[in-house]
């Protein structure tokens, strides 16, 4: 298996680390820089010259909230037949030279973005380019490459989501969350509509969206921007530009009325657990700080084991073995925010998801305070001092707020909109969207419970 | 107002009532016709001679189900567009025109047709003829139309649906049983898409759809199969044929693996009640007499106050005011199958569910007696000697099943199907579809109740 499906928690844990960056500008000698090729490719270079590595990235505006009716899968199926052959190399050869020089490499897809990644020595870096602009256009989609790719995306849905109960909920459960936007579908795609995906899509879909212009290239690491730029202009800037795609407007959201509720009863379940999902804006869509005050508040509220949910129900009450909250802010549309519960043996389920709802009520009535919301905003800066060797990071966290729409001054400021929210906000983010009567709850269950 | 949606109750009674075709095609003079005009219109002539009157009907194989991402709300649109001035006529000429002969006339939108009907005296079929052909294809969608009748159905879905906690209740529980297949979407639209309608979509939309080889012409009545054939193709026979239509080939809907919930608390609702919806194959995409045997399930299960759940729950145990259960066959893809209970006071909403679900389980299991099949199959022939005389009845059932992929043979051989159903298909399709752990259920609670 050459690449890998970017599961939720890694999608959410992109801008986790998103302080990094000015951490970075003020330790390191290097300021990042972006600048456009004339065929329309962003690049962004960010250097970081700790160790002779460099992780190269390209990040595609394309992903599975983007596929046409009917073809979900697509755009991971890209993930897969973008390591087969080419006109100028052979079905895995990129692997072969990443792998010769000690490097790593894999790949990704999300709902907005699909990337592609080498971390290598620097002195490969204009090889690891030369083979991602020659994928990027030169992908031959022949009909035996599509068959057996799509055998493998198949069995790569049986044992991640059939054999998986959570998932299997999880996938019910967003689709049950989100009734018009697309993402309700899965970004793996739903097993009916992958059987039928063929060449005649997968030429479409290739020549409408793997094009410079919709590409972000991110190069992180121990290189100067000028030498970047001069490698990408000698790789990806020959490459012509591709059609103009439209603006990347999709189906909006009603207005949640109801309480939703999805249960998966199965033998394979051990733990009860609950999670209830809010539709709330991301950094893209949100207005006045919104966003930031909800990433706080998913900190505060159940952001490891200092957080309130945590502290409450595991430690003091002894009803969870966990208790978690998580805010998914890097979406190019309203995005979710998301408490988990998983019931300790001898408490009841009941007990346990009104003891979160209380936490929850708590929060949007009486708010926090100011020195538990300094702590939280400390917290981060933890994190991202265990984080900065972490370069994948770095580029990750650059990708993706690039593919969704956002600009490299917005990353260098987050950390400070982080710093300027106040209690107030907080509070106000958790009475306006985190309403019990307007939530949708899955719920996994051994199938013994009654 | 001159149109009128067509709500999902007369949607499920055009079947109810199909099996008055053989008794009429056995007390009447007439033999039900069909053929094609040249330009691919289709036509059926259903004669009643009883009275002098006509119901000319024409119906669209267009729904909300066929309308492009993002545009919901368009089908039911043109229900309304389709009443303005044509480059013939000035809008409310046909009202006009059917108000002086003392006619009546309407329209309805579904998930998959829109039609619209005249009853007249056959004497005023030409007129009435002359009046659709021209609005097939010379319909003015100018701004000032669009944006005027865009405000009338925006009016529409605030009265219908936001003043209604039934119906706001019903879309989000459609939303969650249909998670992929556009059912999902209410026929009405969703309104913030339905805000953004444009004479760019309307045109596109009526240029695409609105052609005589994408229409079903049904003419039942006081009239010859001969006359309708020459008014025919002198007033629908002088359109051009349009573009080529692609078969109506829909997202599939993935296989439910959990139970939903969806409850909607609101002050204005009084009664509480609940409806359990299950994923059920429809007429059209049945096999193996299934279709019919779903039929005389909802007939036996709830089908009027013989019926189990009536008896058990309102009559034997009272603690419901209302018990049934409904099969919506007449859909071109997979439809639902649904059973109601509305609490009487006192009781509790738990008992009455699991009342419900026992008399379920009790068919799955043990299946229904021969004598209470027949005793079903009868009370279908008894609606329809009560329902004869609703000549639009007749054509309804015509034009649904034919704008939905069916033929004059299937509508015709339908009630010796029905008669051939048996206990063990009955008991097999309980079992096969209606899964508690993969139903979805709508709660309707009084704000009062916790």
């Amino acid at each position: 298996m050459p690449s890998e499906w970017l599961c939720r928690a890694l999608i959410a844990s992109a801008l986790v680390f998103a302080t990094t960056a000015p951490v970075l500008a003020a330790t390191d000698d290097g300021k990042v820089t972006d600048f456009l090729l004339s065929n329309g490719m962003e690049v962004v270079v960010v250097p970081d010259h700790r160790a002779p590595i460099v992780t190269h990235m390209v990040w595609y505006k394309i992903g599975s909230a983007d596929e046409p009716i009917g073809k979900s899968g697509i755009a991971h199926f890209f993930e897969h037949l973008m390591f087969k052959a080419t006109a100028n190399h052979a079905a895995g050869e990129l692997n072969r030279a990443v792998a010769e020089i000690g490097g790593s490499h894999n790949a990704f897809t999300s709902y907005d973005y699909t990337a592609f990644y080498q971390r290598v020595a620097p002195s490969a870096l204009e090889q690891m380019m030369s083979f991602e602009a020659d994928r990027m256009r030169n992908l031959i989609l022949a009909d035996d490459v599509i068959k057996t790719e799509r055998d493998v995306i198949l069995e790569e849905r049986r044992w991640r989501i059939e054999t998986n109960p959570q998932a299997v909920l999880d996938e019910e459960a967003d689709a049950t969350l989100w009734q018009n936007h697309p993402y309700r579908i899965p970004v793996i795609g739903w097993m009916q509509e992958m059987e039928q995906l063929n060449r005649t899509d997968a030429v479409a879909f290739y020549n409408k969206h793997y094009s410079p212009n919709n590409a972000v290239l991110v190069v992180a690491g121990d290189v100067e921007p000028k030498t970047v730029k001069a490698l990408a202009e000698k790789t990806y800037g020959k490459l012509p530009r591709g059609p103009e795609l439209l603006p990347r407007v999709r189906p909006v959201e009603p207005e949640q009325n109801t309480q939703r509720q999805v249960t998966l009863t199965d033998a394979r379940v051990s733990v009860p657990s609950f999670s209830t999902h809010w539709v709330v804006p991301s950094y893209r869509t949100a207005e006045h700080g919104e966003a930031e005050a909800l990433e706080l508040l998913a900190e505060i509220l159940g952001g490891g084991t200092r957080s309130r949910l945590y502290q409450q129900l595991v430690v003091k009450q002894g009803i969870a073995t966990d208790a978690s909250a998580w805010f998914q802010g890097d979406r190019l549309d309203d995005t979710q925010f998301t408490v988990h519960g998983s019931l300790r043996g001898g408490a009841m389920l009941r007990d346990l998801e009104a003891a979160v709802d209380a936490e929850v009520a708590n929060i949007a009535t009486d708010g926090v305070t100011s020195e538990e919301l300094d702590q939280a905003k400390d917290r981060y800066v933890r994190t991202v001092i265990f984080a900065q060797d972490e370069q994948d990071y770095l580029a990750n966290m650059y990708g993706s707020t690039l593919a969704t729409g956002g600009s490299v001054k917005d990353v260098e400021e987050w950390p400070d909109r982080i710093r300027k929210v106040t209690p107030d906000q907080v509070k106000a983010v958790a009475a306006r969207y985190l309403v019990s009567d307007h939530s949708t709850t899955g719920y996994l269950l051994p199938k013994t419970e009654n």
